[in-house]
């Protein structure tokens, strides 16, 4: 058994539509129904209007074998969106009881009694013999609803954390099983840092070229590229399966500059790896202004390797708490490689940490001088036992894109020199 | 003369069909074309199909009066989109001779001699009788494709840096001039913070009910209010003149929450005011993890007031770093209003600031004890004349949540305390 089904995907709201909100739940929903081997032909947004929601809906349904949306269900604008389903898919809306039951046990929960509101009711008219998706997380249940074709109109509401499960859990289990759906696609990602695009694709090249299932597929967005392996599939295991020895001819192929699969970050591998080493961390920041000491806290746990870090943005700080010589400073400029050296063997020893990272650069729009650029930056890294690594980085971009690529830099340093200190050890 | 026109958007592209990237060109040209004064009817996305991208284009033609696209210009995916529209609007493709030396002009610019390649030469075929779109930033040109009916398709790149002067320079103009649009939207927006939506509600309510041109409306997001002022007019002096006494009651009615208005951020405005007052300012952080100071070092010209801050993540930096005593540590916790103005007045004095905040909480999803729940967080304020402020916070949501709204929360504090301290000097 292995059949197919393709849907269409739209977002209901005049503030989408419009661009005063960011349309994030559809990039969900496509990636999330691609994984599960249904074939997405479209993406469309439209705004709160019952005549145009309709037409796009009996549009998609001539098209694809259903459609999926999302938003329109909130109290305001609710009957707007339920009724042009119906009317779409040829249905008169209907009140479902055991809707309205649920409403009731979910907001006695919340330790609300009394009679229902009128809002709560309409929440529970749904199409005519549609199939409920029950919304453990709000109140607006989701359906979908049936055309007499057999085509779909699949409606889920437009809060993230209340739509995500429900796609998850109650509608891709429903598309996969109505339509006998086969094989799905598993990914699994390696995350490199630190190499080129150009040269991670000359190692890959001939794997690349003779691949076939699983396939491979190079993804780079700054600093980082992003190595996916895609096998199509009956189940999990049997995609792991096939991506087993792929990922182990890309590892031996890549080597040291993989730091991470799936939904692992660089400063969370970071934390990972110095928790494992029992080496605690620290931070001094110039132009980063505390980015480089957030991305570390970011991560759940990173007080067992983080002690803290200093923010020396005006360069008296950088003397005072820093302890970096006045004479650095006057001969070399706080943007020099001695003064970021300074600033991390500083930052070790005030902080009392194992291992530092600094930073020290210009982000602009203003501070440029003769020989310093905007976009001149050093990172640097200093240890408890005198070692010491520094390299001066040419940023391009706005103020915003050199504070951040500084950032990625010093993280980078951190992830090589790791590198090299366990090469040496084995 | 006062016509109007209707389009529907088009973003081409399989990776932005399946959201492996983020679509953030549709938003603007939609924001852009709303404000121009054209009805924007629907947002589509497809990918790289021509079958399908024509019959969403021909769709489309049904029910506005044009289309606009952007993406599915590049080199290998060129052709296709250029096909798909010319077969829409039901003309061949024909080689413009201008683009052809526009494109040998940009590449002698950057010292490229020598013939096009068969790529250069595919990005200057275009739709016979179109109107051609220049490109200053890139090599392929947009383009406006107008069918016997009069209908439109109009092209663009997908990079935004190449999409959006195009756009306001010269595809608006176009389909003002064509569609003799009189009107458009003005906006003009005030950004209000620690004021509640049901306060602000009840502030502007009656005003909000009496106004036809300019509208107002309310836009709420995560402890920030926007009142947006929307003015139908002429030019912009127009609806500057009509906006001004809608502005000056708002101000009346709201009062001091307001901290800026359009493109202005609050750290913006914090530091905007704090450099004005001549004032210094640090940072002392534990939950925040640096993203306190991050937050102001973002504004260009920070460096004006911000001296540097502590991320005091470890107890003991705390103390070693910013002389919190350890007996307030052992009493009180570090999670506690004592540690949090501790924290702050150490920074004022070891950073030598007029004013400091300090931030110290439980962002999850460990760390809670009895009493103290995740979410718990205090934010503190000390100037080095000895005053000081402290608020306690429960917040809800992630880890990342409750550190964004604990940054959020001290800005915050340091607005209100601007305020009252401008109030008892006036």
């Amino acid at each position: 058994m292995s059949g197919t089904a393709s849907v269409e995907i739209v977002a209901i709201g005049t503030e989408i539509l419009l661009g005063h909100l960011l349309d994030t739940n559809s990039a969900h929903v496509a990636r999330a129904l691609a994984d599960a081997g249904i074939d997405v032909y479209a993406k469309h947004a439209v705004g709160d209007n019952a005549a145009r929601l309709e037409a796009m809906l009996r549009g998609a349904l001539e098209r694809a074998d259903g459609v999926i949306t999302t938003g329109g269900l909130g109290p305001t604008v609710d009957d707007l969106t339920k009724e042009a389903v119906a009317a779409a898919v040829g249905v008169p809306l209907v009140l479902d009881e055991p809707s309205i039951a649920a409403i009731e046990e979910r907001l006695r929960s919340f330790g609300r009694t009394g009679p229902l509101t009128p809002n709560n009711r309409r929440q529970a008219m749904l199409p005519a013999g549609c199939v409920v998706l029950p919304n453990p997380y709000g109140t607006a249940p989701g359906f979908v609803a049936v055309r007499a074709d057999g085509r779909f109109v699949a409606c889920m509401p437009g809060v993230p954390r209340e739509m995500k499960p429900m796609l998850a859990d109650r509608l891709i289990p429903w598309i996969v099983r109505t339509y006998g759906i086969g094989d799905a696609i598993f990914t699994r990602t390696l995350h490199t840092v630190g190499i080129s695009e150009s040269l991670l694709d000359t190692q890959i090249e001939t794997l690349f070229r003779s691949l076939e299932n699983p396939k491979i597929a190079m993804l780079a967005h700054e600093g980082k590229v992003d190595v996916k392996i895609m096998a199509k599939a009956r189940d999990r295991a049997a995609a792991d399966a096939a991506i087993a020895p792929v990922e182990a001819e890309l590892r031996e192929r890549i080597g040291r500059g993989i730091f991470g699969v799936d939904d692992e970050t660089l400063e969370g591998a970071l934390v990972r790896r110095l928790t494992a080493a029992g080496a605690t961390f620290a931070t001094a920041e110039s132009l980063t202004g505390g980015s480089l000491a957030d991305a570390i806290v970011r991560v759940p746990g990173a007080s067992a390797t983080f002690r803290g870090g200093i923010v020396a943005y005006d360069n008296a700080i950088k003397t005072s708490l820093l302890g970096v010589d006045a004479s650095i400073l006057r001969d070399h400029g706080a943007v020099s490689e001695e003064t970021a050296l300074a600033m991390a063997r500083g930052a070790c020893a005030r902080l009392g940490a194992d291992v530092a990272l600094a930073t020290t650069g210009i982000a602009g729009p203003g501070g440029a001088t003769p020989g310093k650029p905007v976009g001149l930056v050093y990172v640097a890294l200093a240890t408890a036992a005198g070692e010491t690594d520094v390299r001066r980085l040419t940023l391009p971009g706005s103020r915003d894109d050199v504070r951040r690529r500084s950032t990625l830099g010093a993280l980078d340093l951190l992830w090589r020199f790791l590198d090299r200190a366990e090469a040496t050890v084995s």
